[in-house]
């Protein structure tokens, strides 16, 4: 395998940076090749602006197409293009971070904001009657499988079906389907920490070994099997799920997984 | 009304920016106060890290418990602080950005993970066997009222029940529930405009006149009944919802809203 890390934590100590060296370690002893975008160690610039788009930005600003003109010319910033030739290099990629609020933390939202540019994340392929574009199944990252490795902060229970916080998987869908597997990434079930504000060095090793587990299995791992928008699961243009392909008592994201 | 205006988007000429600038006008012009956050004006920066604790900062860095010290100390950073007073000044927020990935711009979810910090926003009040903390429902923010202002390049079709976003009200859940109603703040349902990378300058006064109109019956207008953590719907520690109170045939962050 060829492993890109996105890494996003600001301590080099943490139980996430931990996670993340584990991870090189234990691929690279496995033989992969590996290569690690450490946000906070890159000074990485989390926000969108005109200086992203360099001559192609235009006045107003328009954040969609001037970052497609500038990617069709190959003038984004250097930290971005290397961005997106890392994402093209590698054919797995993990993301490891806290959930901060709910979701990522900010310098990686960043990350997806700016190297996620029109014309090579999204605003791909062509629309007719029977497609709307080369997403959700298709895309310029077609073939690659990401994970999302997270650590929580609050126990496992308050993320269960019937928890406060509402169920990880809903809460990380927006990341697993509208992120990542909008420009065609198949997304592998994610690598869970609970309760992390309370965990011990002596709670480490257990945890290691599970992630050292997941990481030696990561290719015969079935990926979440979520419904390709062109293949005629939806109405096009609308893209609503067709009636009658919901299975039972499932509703709103989970409509959009195959049983 | 003390109005706090949450603004998010890089372009003064944008769609965005006259939605800020109409509530801005539309409050004013009927008595209110308003003060606004233009995060991209105050050149915010979006990135937790060490700097922001200043002598709170311990080595290892722990972002909550270092940030809950400098809380108490009074030593957070002079635009932290800045925004915690606003918060606290302003019975009413609104928050305008473009639905960026599904989610808000990384330059506004940077606000929030520096803002919110602990003992502010989270690490709030007292755990017993009926209590587990102030929060979703009880906190420091308690009594206010927030709104969210989106904006979404795709049609409204595609954040339907059926569609293959996901429904709108369930992307929005990680926010509204997760963010703002975890340190007590009731949410407004949001005001969306869809559809907006196709808008010309013909539709923006018909789009004007819909604003406006949800900007004059702000007081008037009731809450997403979000359930209280603290008052019997959940059994405490597990803050799982109790069996037999979930309206018929919802599940996942829908349980969370009373019906």
């Amino acid at each position: 395998m060829k492993t890109l890390i996105v890494y996003a934590h600001p301590e080099p100590k943490s139980l996430n940076s931990s996670l993340k060296n584990l991870a090189v370690s234990t691929l690279e002893t496995a033989g992969h090749e590996v290569r690690v975008s450490d946000l906070y160690a890159m000074n990485w610039k989390a926000v969108v602006d005109a200086a992203d788009y360099g001559p192609h930005a235009s006045s107003p600003l328009k954040v969609a197409l001037d970052s497609g003109r500038a990617f069709d010319a190959g003038t984004l910033t250097p930290d971005v293009l290397a961005e997106q030739e890392k994402l093209l290099w590698a054919d797995t990629i993990i993301f490891q971070f806290p959930l901060w609020w709910y979701t990522m933390p900010a310098i990686l939202k960043g990350w997806v904001d700016r190297v996620f540019t029109y014309h090579f994340a999204y605003g791909v392929g062509e629309h007719s009657d029977t497609k709307y574009g080369e997403r959700f199944g298709e895309g310029t990252l077609a073939g690659r499988k990401a994970l999302l490795s997270v650590t929580a902060g609050g126990p496992e229970s308050h993320y269960a079906a019937r928890g406060i916080n509402g169920p990880i998987d809903d809460l990380l869908f927006p990341i697993h389907h509208g992120i990542l597997y909008y420009p065609g990434i198949e997304v592998l079930p994610p690598f869970l920490l609970y309760g992390t504000d309370r965990m011990t060095d002596e709670d480490y090793p257990d945890v290691a070994k599970a992630w050292e587990q997941r990481l030696l299995t990561l290719e015969s791992t079935e990926p979440i099997a979520f419904r390709r928008q062109n293949f005629g699961d939806y109405e096009i243009p609308s893209l609503h799920l067709k009636e009658g392909l919901e299975p039972a008592g499932r509703t709103s994201f989970g409509l959009h997984v195959r049983s």
